[in-house]
């Protein structure tokens, strides 16, 4: 079969579909796979790559510099792990908080402060403006959403391309309207298309704050595939920090990155890195609710990591790698040639976007549903939910076991298949 | 000399008053002391008792429950570890969430969860009041104050009684003002006076929503010292929980506690326990900017302090009573006789608090500065950092070692003698 399912005969595709529907009513009798491709998140085996972190200190919880981990303070992090995420975003360390477990409740934090207090110690705040928007890329990352959604933050989609968003929609949009203040980015491996933006589109990046009609507008640089390339000929992703130093708005950036994914999901360290004028504020009002954050955590981490982060992340694309490659494999030898859907094949990062044709996004993730297979919500890449053509489905190979993945693929590509095949043949019925 | 220092004739008080100005005198030359009486960090002695949290996992990350703690999720933290809560705080395991590293943290979620999406899943937030305020006792925690501060909450100061806040005037207040959204706690070892809660002040303050004028008034119950006995017969704080079951304002009450002084200041784990109602509320504004806490440590701190925390505290106690015994011998030592001071004898926590005569604190902070010796801030006790009377010294025994104390203590003892002297001979000099 080497035809598009738009040139198959009506009876040849008649007969396809019943063969597609009574494979898929077989699979949903037996009733008993469990399957997930629904997030982001690593392997065991991937997580037992870092489980020598507990006991690394054997007893001495000094830092090089003399700062006793165990105790009080050191609001900012400790210099050696301030150090590893200047090395993760190519930025100096001290433009750098290192954190606690999660570069989420970071951006929760650096939203509040922009809401709120503002991010130059002077009256801007974004709550001074009554409807305040981000711009957000899309197909993008849900928690984004939430989080820009719980400030009350209306969002405005900008279409992706392969090369990062479309910067040309973005400057004309913020250019117009005092009340977009920002927009979210996932520079590297963007979550969920896995494209990596280009020179282009990060110089042009660094300009749109100058080209906003708002005089508080950030960019939110969530950098958090910087060092997850599957292969060792990786995206290289363009500086943005030396973009903005050329033209001058480096106090409109605020970066993020964490090693949830290079060490423990649950126990790794996140970042923040921005300008030195706006760290000074940062600081100032992180304080308000952080005496310091895990500071035992961080000295862990950089014994675990210090010289060894290109090593320890060639480990994790050893065990990612086939996880990819076997849900490529399965999409171009199921869905290729039929043509009922596109989808990325990116070098590193957690995902791979997959397009199906406008309409049946939603029907294809609840009949896998049904059949035991759980997809991240239709519309989740999308600001509130919403595709509007309901054409997005995002696949996290990661956490599955490749027998797993292998068999999640086959009801994800038969579902397809099938509902391609109705929605072509005029069908509703399953 | 066993007289008060108001019933020295004239001329006597002149030459003690010399005597210690002569002392002070070449203390400042010496000018290398370094002594810190400022902040409640644990000694380098205490923290080295649960050095053993590193490593404790011996590579089994994986809770008794099932989860693997290395990975993503559990927004509510471990089973075990919100046990572990329950057992600090006195209340059922299902009511905990057991969080990251900082009590602090979480209080700021909350207080902002108040402000912004309130507890009850309606339309009740402290923010559609134009001026939200909070009842502070004092002398009381600085950090509570600056955190009420950031969020634009005026406080509203409510003086404490040895047996807990002055709750008649704090009933009056609240009943009389429905801008009055709350009140702050420290109910047992209260910072930084020692005292503990009585069950009349408990009964009262589980009453005290009720009596409030506003409908969304909360209990802020912050136990920091729930278990830090210096003695094995410590005090015994009344239960909240209970009391407010009673009178039904259970959903009016959010009470946190820590582990910061119980394993490490850094490294530890805090907790929140609310009613199950308030509890589906705050898991849902959490989960948007938290995937997990950090699991692991929680598991440590699980495997570390199971069926052990009694004896555990019990060694805390062993270095920590004989500092406060060295800071209430001397000042008993230097000042009783003299009636220039009252201190209280508290039986556990990390304070004491010392008032001088009215008018004198900042001079004495300020003298004793000069001499190398770090006091909190002079005000700090009180919201805005205003003590009304300054007279209010906190004293933190629990960070220098003993030797140390003794010297920071006769620095202080000294400049207290000094500056009363000054003050009843009216003069101004040093």
């Amino acid at each position: 079969m080497s035809q598009a399912m738009s040139d198959i005969a009506v009876t040849e595709l008649q007969q396809m579909a019943a063969s597609w529907e009574s494979e898929y009513k077989q699979l949903i009798s037996g009733n008993n796979v469990r399957l997930d491709l629904s997030r982001g998140k690593p392997a065991p085996e991937q997580l037992a790559l870092s489980d020598s972190l507990d006991g690394i200190l054997h007893g001495n919880f000094i830092t090089p510099s003399g700062i006793d981990t165990r105790n009080y303070g050191n609001v900012l992090g400790i210099p050696e792990a301030r150090a590893l995420g200047a090395e993760l975003m190519g930025v100096p360390a001290n433009e750098v908080v290192a954190g606690g477990n999660s570069s989420l409740s970071l951006m929760h934090f650096v939203l509040g402060t922009a809401m709120h207090q503002g991010f130059w110690g002077d009256q801007r705040r974004w709550r001074n403006d009554p409807r305040p928007k981000l711009l957000t890329p899309v197909p993008g990352y849900d928690r984004h959403f939430a989080l820009s959604e719980s400030f009350g933050l209306e969002m405005i989609n900008i279409p992706m391309t392969p090369a990062g968003p479309d910067m040309q929609r973005a400057a004309e949009l913020a250019a117009n309207d005092p009340s977009i203040k920002g927009i979210w980015c996932v520079p590297k491996y963007s979550n969920p298309t896995g494209n990596t933006y280009s020179q282009d589109i990060v110089d042009a990046m660094a300009v749109l704050p100058q080209q906003a009609a708002s005089d508080d507008f950030v960019v939110l640089w969530d950098n958090a595939y910087a060092v997850h390339d599957l292969d060792e000929a990786g995206d290289i992703l363009p500086c943005l920090r030396e973009a903005c130093l050329k033209v001058g708005t480096y106090d409109h950036v605020v970066q993020f990155a964490s090693t949830s994914k290079i060490t423990l999901a649950s126990g790794g360290v996140g970042f923040i890195a921005v300008s030195e004028n706006v760290l000074k504020v940062l600081e100032k009002h992180l304080s308000v609710f952080v005496i310091g954050p895990d500071k035992v955590n961080q000295l862990r981490h950089v014994k675990f990591l210090g010289g060894r982060l290109k090593e320890h992340m060639a480990a994790h694309a050893a065990i990612v790698r086939p996880k990819f490659e076997r849900v490529l494999t399965k999409l171009r030898t199921e869905l290729a040639d039929l043509k009922v859907a596109n989808w990325t094949e990116p070098k590193g990062g957690y995902f791979i976007s997959l397009d199906v044709q406008p309409g049946l996004a939603k029907k294809v993730i609840t009949l896998a549903g049904a059949a035991g297979l759980t997809l991240t919500p239709a519309g989740a890449t999308f600001p509130y939910g919403k595709d509007p053509l309901d054409k997005n489905i995002r696949i996290a190979p990661t956490f599955a076991q490749e027998a797993e993945l292998e068999q999640a693929m086959h009801i994800l590509t038969l579902c397809i298949k099938l509902v391609s095949a109705q929605a072509t043949l005029g069908q509703q019925k399953v």
